[in-house]
């Protein structure tokens, strides 16, 4: 937040959650939306999705985008298009967990079982399927050739960095530079895609639609690489699920890059044994030592706030408002929260 | 075939070969642009895709789409729409193969190890995820809505198929019409909608196109129910697979409804018991002999040829020439292949 905007007029949202009272309504709107959705003949399916659906998931993308919509000059008043694209990229997003979930063997999600330990493989699977391809066919819906290309692309890019990231797994020399492309390809796409789709829906100016993309994309990345980290120091119980994840999956993220890159050589080859003996995060205190005498967790934290000034700085060309300060909270939000 | 039909020229298409050999040139030109396709920056991706869908598939797709861009009073030059969408629908069909062997579990596939026992469960779920994406970026890239609406909703009645099929897993008592319905939508919705997509480029009439998607349903019918019955009695070196593959994930398919709704009690008995046991493939030969003594396997052949001949009906409207021959030898192919 700047000077300008401080002097401008008070600071409504020192917080996020009086960013999500705010947008409240059209929020639960959306929330009606998704539900109305899960409308399959197959009762499995609507079973199977509701359940990850309505499982306390954040909406953190269908908050952008209303956000997102309202911050230029022009301005989309709330209508069933808000709905539509609010539900698709939850939906994504909400496909891209089921499946991750069944990559990664998760046995828990947000705090309950995960759909696959409850559900099983088969079923996480299809469901995914099925949220992806009720994606495609609401945004097809909308007759709106640049959301089509965008949601499509963005799609395409999401499998591949979850790929890029399946390819590096035990890859003690990952580089940092790649990891955030993988990062930004996985997770920074769809957010990034958020943020542009309010622009396209507010028919914002070109200028105004790039600035958007390029405030999520940084974000997207503030907000993968916070949650890189807080798989190593997260509050267990408010993350809902176990630490030390990612290491025993053998997932390379930026703690431990960080640590690998910089540690001796005799750490780097315990570790690298540590890793490979499968149960890694069962002396996650060793590792968590090493990444505090690294400074590797400061690395990342770091790294998360750098990217979430640098989306901050895309907002730069839109006038002072409410919406731009909900999205500047929004922003220190991703790299502050703790779970 | 009509004797009218006869009666105009002689048949050229006695055997499927001849059909294949007549569309070579034009599936050879979907074949390079699948390959083209195959363009990510992620080596795996391109790997496991290329490994999956240039590894003997028959690419019936394209090539009713080929047949029925060619059939009506309009006719559609061969041009890069057909590339484009001949590789759409091997795309969407791979990503179903994909995800289906993860699901069933399979070992083989075409008379080679199945991608996920080449590259595991993980690459295989995500390459079908790319493919899946890859398909929806090349079908909006041809900005026309009623493709992108058919595709759409056609992919998401396949995954609706898919998981109705899990969800009667192992349900011995699954009615007939149930069976013909799920197959509808996991298999005959991409068949119905890869002809009628030949009449869409074809500028073809209304009747036209829904005569297209009517044969395109009940071929993709019968070809479910070929395919089915062919899983209890082909010759399994041309299947290119083991026998007994649905008996065995409890997938109820037409054979096996029919012998359970006509058999004896006690043999029902015994052959949900075999069944349960998770190794019914290893005693198919007792299984078999009840199907011959309740004549389920004649009963199954029976129907697939029943939906040729629903099929062939429908394309009673065009008038003869040699792509309607084509098509009715490739309806007859359906039904009476041997693996």
């Amino acid at each position: 937040m700047t000077n300008t905007d401080l002097h401008l007029k008070p600071i409504p949202f020192g917080r996020i959650d009086t960013v999500w009272f705010h947008y409240k309504e059209a929020l639960d709107q959306v929330e009606g939306e998704i539900k109305r959705g899960l409308d399959s003949e197959v009762a499995l399916i609507n079973e199977v999705a509701q359940y990850t659906l309505v499982s306390g998931g954040k909406r953190i993308r269908p908050l952008l985008l209303i956000i997102c919509a309202n911050l230029g000059q022009s301005v989309a008043p709330i209508d069933e298009r808000y709905l539509l694209l609010g539900s698709v990229v939850e939906f994504i997003h909400t496909a891209t967990l089921l499946h991750d979930d069944v990559l990664d063997n998760a046995k828990n999600r947000r705090g309950q079982l995960a759909a696959r330990n409850r559900y099983g493989n088969q079923a996480s699977i299809l469901v995914g399927d099925f949220l992806y391809t009720r994606a495609v066919c609401r945004v097809v819906s909308m007759e709106n050739m640049e959301m089509n290309y965008l949601l499509a692309s963005t799609c395409s890019k999401m499998t591949e960095g979850e790929t890029w990231q399946l390819a590096h797994t035990s890859d003690f020399n990952l580089a940092e530079e790649r990891y955030l492309k993988i990062i930004a390809y996985k997770t920074a796409s769809l957010i990034s895609a958020s943020c542009k789709l309010g622009g396209v829906m507010a028919s914002a100016s070109f200028e105004e639609k790039e600035a958007l993309a390029a405030f999520g994309h940084s974000l997207g990345i503030a907000f993968q690489v916070a949650d890189d980290t807080l798989d190593y120091v997260a509050d267990k119980n408010r993350l809902g699920k176990a630490l030390g994840q990612d290491i025993k999956e053998g997932k390379m993220t930026l703690p431990l890059i960080h640590l690998l890159s910089h540690c001796r050589k005799k750490e780097k080859a315990s570790l690298i044994e540590l890793i490979q003996s499968g149960k890694p995060q069962k002396d996650l205190s060793s590792v968590l030592k090493l990444m505090e005498f690294y400074g590797s967790i400061a690395y990342a934290q770091k790294s998360a706030h750098a990217f979430v000034k640098k989306a901050k700085d895309k907002l730069r060309i839109f006038p002072a408002s409410i919406h731009k300060e909900a999205l500047q909270t929004v922003a220190s939000y991703v790299a502050d929260r703790d779970h």
